[in-house]
């Protein structure tokens, strides 16, 4: 892509993942509600993704977004997941085709789904269980962030539908640096390595697609998610797992 | 149900037809942003759903709720659905669990899949095509009311799953009065006639069931929403098909 990648949310957690591991791939423009705190290689715009006339200004000129910004907070009011993370998102899908973008990489996220873990849990975190979601289920929220998530996938369903844009929404697991969760089942069923995430993303920054809806997890032995659509239509190839590590000790 | 039924949005074409039917069926509380225009027979609250303090008010005693008001219009613009329809949607739901409610029925709209038909039309509309939707499918909204839509059938399944709240979304197809749409397939394809539209929200007030998405439409020649889950579920027995018309003449 010769155009640049405008990236949204670029300080937090998973900005971060994606330019140590794709930030010498693209020509970025981050955008972020706070200024860096430290140098940037790349152009940097403070704006806030619910402020229309910054976020046209932003999405003027990019080939693609990868839109991470919004209220990360699981228990987040929902005052602020309708405004930062639903407008937020419808915002700036406006913008993006209005200016004809191409493809639009969406952070969905587990809690999207949280609630199918009810009633199965704990067996549902473990080797032996073959329960799988895969994308083509019904969203069941486990809190108020989650369903401004699932509601963003509608969003990129909508704009997708209507105006051609290539929208990939990725349900982000737990990403967590140096090592899995320790002693969270859960948290390792979910994990995703930063360069896995980094990984995933130029997936999304690359590959052909019209409308998904992936799972962004490491290929962990403890999954209940398929990473069956990122592979096949995105072309994901992890490297990491959980299971690979005894606490914070990579044994294998 | 001996506790009072509210009806939000109570003044629109949905909650008038509902009255017609079931008018003297339930104890019922009407809820519109408008005053009465004419006499009423019940408790008539004039008030906003995006007024925190008035719905918890209406919802004071009641047991249970159907939820209609919102922008009613397909072309409403996002500020307006997302304020009116996806906020008032989260505001009423709230009110709804903290008062321990125990049915919720919502006005879901057929513009929440209206993309399927792209690509699919007209032969969609004609009785021998088997194209059916039932319900389990992801959304697919025609417009940004359609993602309202979509996005209050999400809230009420978080509901449902957090608080235990029996949830019904009923995708409404078209409701005309008199006779079905004349010279216009889609029309006629979902339509409900009045009178099914009463039976089928009363089948939600007096059903059990947890979480349900139904499709609200008579039972059609021309049809490519499935009627088996409002059967099944909620006991819903259309009596009317817009094949049974000849323009606005009932001919079987």
């Amino acid at each position: 892509m010769d155009d640049p990648v405008l990236l949204t949310g670029a300080s937090g957690r998973v900005g971060q993942a994606i330019l140590d591991g794709i930030g010498d791939d693209y020509d970025w423009r981050l955008l972020d509600r706070e200024p860096p705190t430290g140098d940037t290689d790349h152009e940097f715009v403070v704006a806030d993704v619910t402020d229309e006339a910054a976020v046209r200004d932003a999405v003027e000129g990019v080939g693609a977004i990868v839109h991470l910004a919004g209220d990360p907070r699981p228990e987040a009011p929902w005052e602020s997941v309708l405004r930062n993370n639903i407008d937020g998102t419808q915002t700036i899908l406006e913008a993006a085709v209005d200016e004809d973008i191409e493809r639009f990489a969406f952070a969905s996220s587990n809690h999207a789904v949280a609630h199918f873990e009810t009633d199965r849990e704990p067996d549902l975190y473990r080797e032996h269980d073959d329960f799988r979601l895969d994308g083509t289920e019904l969203p069941r929220p486990g809190n108020l962030y989650g369903v401004s998530k699932a509601s963003g996938e509608v969003l990129g369903r909508y704009y997708h539908d209507e105006h051609d844009l290539s929208f990939a929404a990725v349900r982000i697991g737990n990403l967590t640096e140096g090592h899995p969760p320790i002693d969270y089942e859960r948290g390792q069923a979910m994990w995703l390595s930063p360069r896995d995430c980094a990984h995933l993303f130029d997936c999304c920054l690359s590959a052909d697609y019209g409308y998904e809806i992936v799972y962004g997890i490491s290929d962990n032995d403890r999954k209940y998610y398929s990473l069956e659509r990122a592979r096949e239509v995105l072309g994901y190839d992890p490297e990491d797992n959980s299971a690979e590590w005894d606490g914070d000790e990579k044994v294998a």
